[in-house]
This record gives C-alpha cells, structure tokens and sequence, in this order.
C-alpha cells in the first residue's frame, strides 16, 4: 500500500508520500511515489499510488515526453495544471490496460495527486483517478489522500485550518503518517515532503524523513503522550 | 456500516456500538447492535456487524435457545465464553447461508464481539468471525473492532493502557467514535454503552449516547480543539 497526501494553506501546498510497496506481505521495497518538476514557469509535485508498475511507467513517459520534447505535450508545455492532470490521467489509462490484459478482472490502475502553480495563474492541487479523469481541490476539500487514507484522515479533518503555516501543517502531515504507519504495515518510513510556496514561486522543504529523524521521533512520541493526557 | 468496539481494562470490559445501519445510502435506519444477557451465574454482552438480517436472524435463534431451554444449547447452560462464541458462530453459519443461495456471489455474514464472564471464571473477550471461528483478546491484543474500524484505531492504539479506569476507557472509546462518525457518514449517533466489571461482577454505565448528550458533546469540541493546540 501507500500514503500520499497534498494539502493546501494560505501560505501554499505541502505534500507528503510514504516510500513503502509490497507486491504481498513478503515483497517489500522502497521507491520514491513523489516526481518534483521545476522549470522556470511553473513547479510541478506528482504524487502516486496504486500499481507500481503503472505508476513508474507514467512517471518514465513524463520523463520522455521532457526529453523529446519537439513531439506532443510535456509538463513544460502544457498550458494549465488542469491540461496537465488530463494528460497524466491519459498516461495512465495507456498503461493500466496494456493489450492481452483482461480488464475486467486484472485491475492496473494508479491514482495521482497532481499540484503546482503554473507562473500567472494560480496555484492549484488535483486528483487524478485510475480512470483517467480528475476532479480539483477546493475550499471545502482543500486536501487530498491517496492510498491508505482512513487511519491518517481523522487528525487531518479536525485540526485542518487554511491558516496553517508550513510548519504547522508539516506537523498535522507527520502526525497523520504516524496514525497511519503505526496501523498498517504496508506503509512506512521513509516519507518524502515538500512545499510549495505561492507567493514566491519555490519549491522548499524538500526533505527525506527516514528512521533516524529525530524530529518525526520527537513528533511521534510527543503526540503519543499528549493523546494520554 | 456500523462502528463496535469491546476492551479489556484491568478493571473489567468496556463495550461500545452505534445504531445506525444502511441499505444504500438511501436507506438508513437505527437498530441495536448491542445483546445484553445477565442471568445469576453469568453477564455477556455481544456486539454484532455485518449484514443486518443475519445478525438480527442470530440474536432471535439466542433468544428463542434461551425461552425453550429444555433442548439444546443456550446461553445459560454453555460452560464457558468459548462455547459460547462457538455456539454464536454456529448461528452465524446458519444464519448466513439459507438454501438457494450462492454463497460463492452473495455474502451474508456477519461478526460478533463476545465478552462476559461466568461466575468462577475469568472475564473473557472473543470475536466471531463470519466463518464461525473465533478468536480470543489477549494482553497484546485487548480490544476488538467491528465494522468501519480504521477510523477510530489509531487513538485506541496510542492511548490504551490497561490501568484505564472505566471513565477513562470510556472517554477513550468516544473519541474513537467521534473520529469514526466524522469521517463515515454511515456510521451515527446514538451510541449504546457498557461496561462489566470483573470483581463486582456488574453490569453498569449501560446508557444510550445520542445527540443531545453533552457529555458527548463536550467531548468531541473539546477534543477538537485540544487536537489543534
């Protein structure tokens, strides 16, 4: 399994993945579900989850499509976040059903949280869903889970206030991928996390929380003691 | 859905269930999920999820066993919780797979929650799966969930100790159900409650939480609010 989350606060966006897959319980691995993309006009953070294999050929295909990039549309040339979420729901419905699959019963599909700020236009966060088509975030529902969400979402549903402040929201994030770790084997350390600041167009905080962060550690077990209390 | 709860403290066992149950989301209504039996020698609670006909079908064969108590097994003569819950697991079986149905398409199980204790005996906690076997509590394992159970686990895993005191387990078990009601619509209000005390042998605390409660109330505004400090 897997946990991704994008949020969006005032000051931007946060977005958290967890590193773990599992083909079965016997069959661990660790690969990144998060694709940071800047060029000068805009920052792009793609989040995954679902088949690994589908999720990893979208992410190469993006890579391609930058690459060769005289042919088609690419992260660079589209011109919105919401062209840019309809072309990764392509991808992925062109690699969840490979010819010689029947798909009704063998189901390939990924989903993706797909944010960003394109340079002139708002920033905006959207979830892009096995069938290809997407929905976006909004007041009402300015955060996105994929993956393992119960276990995480009740912390994120109360404590959740656009005012956070990065840091803040950090934290409800890695209290969230705690409740959820601690409850579900199928995810775990490390967690990738970055931010997004709106107003001054940069990718921060990009960081790689793994066992020995002692601020998880410090997060973790305060929040256990404090939960007693 | 529903949301059950049974917790083993070392003062003795705490027992929580909505009442809401679901056809489609158009059809809701609000039954009992809660079988409460105290005869001279023995108290035992049973808290059931699943499909609601089966579990009501269980709870009628249980009664009926009871009244006509000359033939068979019933809750009286069964020597320990064990049988019984091999007793409620025959039922289930039974229940669940009436002739002309193909059970290969169509499930209709459901999963009980046994706790009791018969006089001279220790107090003992059993889930009932829908196959009719069972499992026990154990001191790594001291409560069991029914039903919509993700929501309302991380704060059990985080909080439990044994050396809860009744009111406190009860907090406990609240706020789980307060996470579980905001985040499944299928899950509601009111909640039936109560405790069993081991040395007392008793049954007390047995009340019905519904929306008027302040006690609830207070719970679930200040948890919210303490969550967000």
């Amino acid at each position: 399994m897997t946990y991704c989350v994008g949020i969006k606060v005032n000051e931007g966006m946060v977005f958290a993945s967890d590193r773990r897959t599992n083909a079965g319980l016997d069959n661990f691995n660790s690969y990144s579900k998060m694709y940071v993309h800047n060029s000068i006009d805009r920052n792009i953070i793609i989040l995954t989850s679902g088949n690994l294999a589908t999720s990893q050929a979208v992410f190469n295909s993006i890579g391609k499509d930058l690459e060769d990039d005289k042919n088609g549309n690419n992260l660079n040339n589209l011109y919105s976040l919401n062209e840019i979420a309809k072309y990764i729901g392509r991808l992925n419905v062109k690699h969840s059903s490979p010819d010689g699959i029947n798909q009704e019963t063998i189901e390939l599909g990924s989903t993706f949280i797909v944010g960003g700020q394109i340079k002139g236009q708002d920033p905006n966060l959207l979830l892009v869903y096995p069938e290809g088509n997407f929905i976006e975030a909004s007041d009402d529902q300015p955060f996105f889970q994929i993956g393992e969400t119960k276990y995480g979402k009740p912390i994120i549903v109360r404590a959740y206030d656009k005012g956070l402040s990065f840091g803040e929201a950090i934290k409800l994030l890695l209290v969230s991928f705690d409740s959820t770790i601690k409850a579900n084997v199928s995810v775990g350390l490390p967690i990738d996390l970055c931010t997004l600041k709106g107003s001054s167009f940069k990718i921060s905080n990009q960081v790689r929380i793994d066992q020995d962060n002692k601020y998880f550690k410090n997060i973790s077990e305060n929040w256990g003691s404090s939960l007693k209390k």
